[in-house]
């Protein structure tokens, strides 16, 4: 096999790998993260390098551009023409032909999700789907010469009274070699006591397990010790179908106008959620690094454990259980099932019931004879991702009438009690999780998380994910911030609001004299600036366009309308209690959310974020049993609204793009927003 | 795409075909039926045809054995060089390259089975596990937007009180489409209450199944009206795993020795199974024919109904259940479950059990969401194909103590009544089957089926399949026969002995005079001619080889020794009622089983033939849930025997080789054979 030296600056990171593979691959056996949201797909545009060009004599290699594989077009839509000149490539698209000098940028190297997605801490009882059982046979004889499959049966009624057990057939196959390599002594997974789903030699002790939340923009999969129902790992990548369309109408009008848009769009992704579980599996293995003095071959890459951690080592078929949530448009286009009838009145879907699909009937590859759970819909778009949050949050057994808004592309919105609950979605976009604005990105280190605006001096404060300190507390050189992430942009509105650098209407105040504000020359759009280059390590200010604040009002207007909708349905003036969930972790500012006008006033004590409700849900499914049972009982349950054939909705939608409303419509402002500023026009 | 010119000979069928198919791909669409037993898997020689040389004026074409593809090293295990010369190819190797014109020798000629495997008139309870439902359904309104799903179920529930369904993922898939196609209105398939598999646009009144019965050398398959329980067609195929041994250890001692041994036994006889169903499903369409004066392209050929006949015109998707038997060792090679340790004492199978498979995951082809049922194990090699056995004829709902053999190339008995079954299984060959005998052949048009060799004169009569007349009542040139069938071959070796042919020992008897006896020029070994050149349509004698006889004698010594064995563990003398079952059709003459010793001695008043019995059985269980249900109860509830572990059966079946045994024995073969005969040393 051909070779090539490669060498990942600034990190140093060097050896050698085999050619034809890309960049992203090849950082990977160099231990060097490249970014890459969409998981490889090409169409995020996060892990440019560039390569330089010349003989770098301390390496002893001749680099050159040339030693990449030819330049493709898809790379235009994220390299300009001044990068491509300075070497500026795709990792996911240049392949290796020769020995190479690559530069990394810092907006391009990727550092662990620290906080988006991240699992809260919620009370689930322990029940499983897919539980284990050791047991200790008897090996046969002429006497009793029973087939393997009865004799574990047997075994496993005498010991822990389960019956009527069924296999599935590809586990089947394994049986008899297992029974024997275990000397009869083996492991049996048992889904949902009716099944066996697994059989594993000898005494094992642990189970482990995926709860995924598919988002239209983001998916999130927890990875579970089943046994311990610890949260091993959290793993998230960009929805691959991103490419073919932000929201999910979009991604329906995909699939109506092209011949395979839905086998595309259902394929990518399956392919997506593979990578998830090879990356959570990945995880669980010490990093490679290349030998010093060692022989040819692949062997030459050498485990480097970190000191005092332990590895669990998994294989995919260490993953015997799946829960999988999704809005109802997203469930669709996974299962192959034809979303277009969700999408045009009266928007019923193909299913409403959860289902259980063996994993091998979805191409899923984790233990092939396991099912993947996937939650039951409600009604319209409107799906298994509200139900995840409803069987997390449990306002079904609340007697408070509670507001639960799930903020993602697609809003979903739940309102009511343990008497009546009433549910419906409106298309908010991507804005609020931090894609398609300029600088928006995912919560990783070097992300912007929280921030402030003084009302006076314009100055901004901000906190940097991975980084204790605030800005006006650290140096300028410290920071190293990369981007805004989706806490990051709930704040933002508000306080640029407060400060009087845009209006109610949400345009710039161009009366302003921040320094912050200024025309982009390139672009000649308005912008503020919210970091200065210094403080990055990107090189560039990062800034807020006039575009991004379009874009947060669309999403916020759509909320905002939603809620006043249903508020008239259940013949409800006021909010008292409000729950946010969503991609952005746990942290909310309630004043900032309600002086941006996300939902109607409410009481700031009374406000809480929830995190992400849904893939709560997921996991509470994964392992609690009784969970999918409430699952489709609350799925029937709600009722269903839709918005957008209310009489008003588009005047309230219009109304509620402005920032915030009419002062008597929200006393709870009362002390946060200067008079002055909420009197405005 | 490029055409040849093809004519066969002698039915002057003619047209064009696309290159590079095969011969008998060529026939086919010409109409021709060459014979392949084997279903074109290249091991069963059956499909020798002959390519003639030269200019075909009459045709406009230049025949040249260059005009096929090349000479294959697999075609000389059946055409020596002799044949090779004359211009004998395998049409199931050779592609047509250029213009042919094909002779089709009498032999090679195909003729519908028309006996074998024949389906018997038994009585089935009607209660198939596939029900069809028609429902019309009212489409979604904004008051009642349910989702398709839930919407037919409420309908099945309301008609037909049908609750709790499940649906599988690629059923799913296709509601949404077939209830618009459909305007609402639905045939729904239902399995066992359960699961709905099939979705159809508007009223269908039928649904259609499998019942297939695996045999070690023979697969049949009877293809069955789910609503009418009909038998519209049986179809049969030679297990292609055949060309991998001869009997069940062979193919164990394969999987053992050959790495992917396994899968390829289950890949052939999945392969077989979609060729079986293809053939049922090709069979409901009209023959095709060239149209004389049409365009180019497939469109010329036409269908040529048959008049007065109607055709079903069924797809694969109309097969909507299958039920599946077989001896444990063809279960589990089928099912890829590892046959090894079935093979080794103390026999264990994986499985006893029934399963119910998807369709899907045993690669079937039919449709896609529909299970294959299949039947339950007894014990060792006792499998599936017994309890087929057993629920056709019920001996555990009898009175009297009865013996069933079951006469394959795996032979299985069961002996018992309402209180105790034993059953057990022995290695006999396929000779029984008329399998690697020299004339032997399948049960179709040409074969003869009964034989009477005259005491005295030692002239031989006989009747052929396809032909009411004996030949004795016919002119020699008239009787076209081809070969001998199973039943025939039953005959055959009793009526040698009792007119002195064969002694005891089953040698020929070298003082006889009959002209029908001689040694055979080019073997140089003993033969007995059953009919003469002139009758036959394959231009050769018809003979018995004393290779033949020694054959038959290892087949029916394994049966008679385990019989003698289980009426030992039964404590019983005498045999008081025998059925016979096996691939031979229904058919046998009971006097002459008794003379041959193919058990021990009973009133030939109570012995019957059942015919294909195990086929019957997956067909009740096709067309009676209940027979399911029973079915695994009675393997259970079966005794097993291993009749090689008993301490002298060796000794036993020593003994078993001869025909008949002591006179004492068989009190009632006084009269059927002379008393000179049967003092025979």
């Amino acid at each position: 096999m051909k070779k090539a030296k490669i060498i990942f600056q600034p990190s140093g990171r060097r050896g050698e790998v085999p050619r034809d593979i890309t960049l992203i691959e090849a950082s990977r056996l160099m231990g060097v993260d490249i970014e890459s949201l969409c998981g490889e797909k090409k169409f995020c545009g996060k892990c440019k390098i560039r390569v330089e060009e010349g003989f770098f004599e301390k390496f002893g290699i001749e680099s050159s551009g040339s030693h990449l594989s030819a330049w493709q077009e898809e790379e235009e839509k994220y390299i300009n023409a001044q990068e491509k000149e300075s070497g500026f490539r795709l990792g996911c698209v240049a392949k290796v032909e020769g020995d190479v000098l690559i530069f990394v940028p810092e907006e391009s190297r990727a550092g662990k999700q620290v906080v988006s997605k991240k699992a809260r801490d919620i009370h689930i009882d322990h029940n499983p789907a897919v539980k284990i059982y050791y047991v200790e046979l008897t090996p046969p004889t002429f006497e009793e010469p029973m087939g393997d499959f009865e004799r574990v049966c047997g075994e496993l009624e005498r010991d822990y009274g389960l019956t009527d057990l069924n296999i599935y057939i590809h586990c089947l196959r394994q049986l008899p070699v297992v029974l024997r390599d275990g000397d009869w002594k083996v492991t049996v997974s048992v889904w949902m006591d009716q099944e066996i789903v697994r059989v594993r030699p000898g005494k094992a002790e642990h189970a482990y397990g995926l709860a995924i939340d598919v988002g239209t923009t983001t998916v999130a999969g927890y990875f579970c010790d089943l046994t311990t129902m610890e949260v091993v790992d959290t793993v998230t990548l960009m929805n691959p179908q991103c490419k073919y369309g932000e929201d999910v109408m979009a991604r329906i009008t995909f699939h109506m106008t092209t011949e395979d848009g839905l086998e595309r769009m259902s394929d990518d992704i399956i392919e997506g959620l593979n990578w998830l579980i090879d990356e959570a599996i990945k995880n669980t293995h010490p990093p490679k690094k290349k030998k010093k003095k060692g022989e040819e071959g692949p062997e030459e890459w050498i485990e480097v454990p970190e000191e005092g951690k332990t590895y669990l080592r998994l294989s995919r078929e260490d993953i015997e259980d799946i829960t999988l949530g999704g809005n109802t448009a997203m469930h669709h286009i996974l299962l192959k099932l034809n979303p277009e009838y969700v999408g045009l009145a009266p928007f019923p879907p193909v299913i409403h019931r959860s289902l259980d699909i063996r994993a091998r009937d979805l191409n899923i590859n984790i233990n092939p004879s396991s099912y993947i759970f996937i939650l039951p819909n409600e009604a319209g778009f409107v799906g298994a991702d509200n139900v995840g949050v409803l069987i997390a949050e449990e306002p079904y057994k609340s007697d408070d009438i509670q507001l639960i808004i799930d903020i993602g592309t697609n809003g979903e919105l739940v309102f009511g009690n343990k008497d009546k609950m009433i549910s419906s979605s409106c298309a908010t976009g991507p804005a609020l999780e931090g894609a398609q604005l300029q600088f928006g990105m995912r919560a990783a280190p070097g992300a912007i998380e929280r921030i402030k605006i003084d009302p006076e001096t314009h100055e901004v404060d901000y906190k940097v994910i991975g980084r204790d300190a605030w800005r006006q507390f650290s140096e300028a050189k410290e920071i190293k911030c990369k981007g805004i992430c989706g806490s990051g942009i709930l704040d933002v509105l508000a306080d640029l609001y407060r400060a009087g650098v845009v209006t109610k209407s949400g345009a710039f105040n161009k009366e302003q004299k921040s320094n912050r504000y200024r025309k982009n020359p390139g672009t000649n759009t308005a912008e503020f600036v919210i970091a200065w280059n210094e403080e990055t390590s990107i090189g560039k200010d990062i800034v807020i366009t006039q575009k991004d604040i379009r874009q947060i009002q669309l999403a916020k207007g759509a909320l905002y309308a939603g809620c006043k909708l249903m508020m008239r349905r259940m013949g409800v003036d006021k909010l008292t209690r409000v729950k946010i969930a969503g991609a952005f972790g746990t942290h909310v500012d309630r004043e900032k959310v309600l002086i941006m006008g996300l939902f109607p006033d409410c009481d700031t004590e009374n406000i809480v974020s929830v995190g992400n409700a849904a893939g709560d849900g997921c996991r509470a499914a994964l392992l609690n049993r009784e969970k999918r049972v409430e699952a489709n009982w609350v799925a029937r349950n709600v009722e269903y609204i839709e918005l957008t054939v209310e009489r008003d909705f588009q005047q309230q939608f219009m109304e509620a793009l402005q920032i915030p409303h009419m002062k008597d419509e929200f006393p709870h402002l009362e002390g946060l927003v200067s008079p002055e500023i909420l009197q405005q026009k």
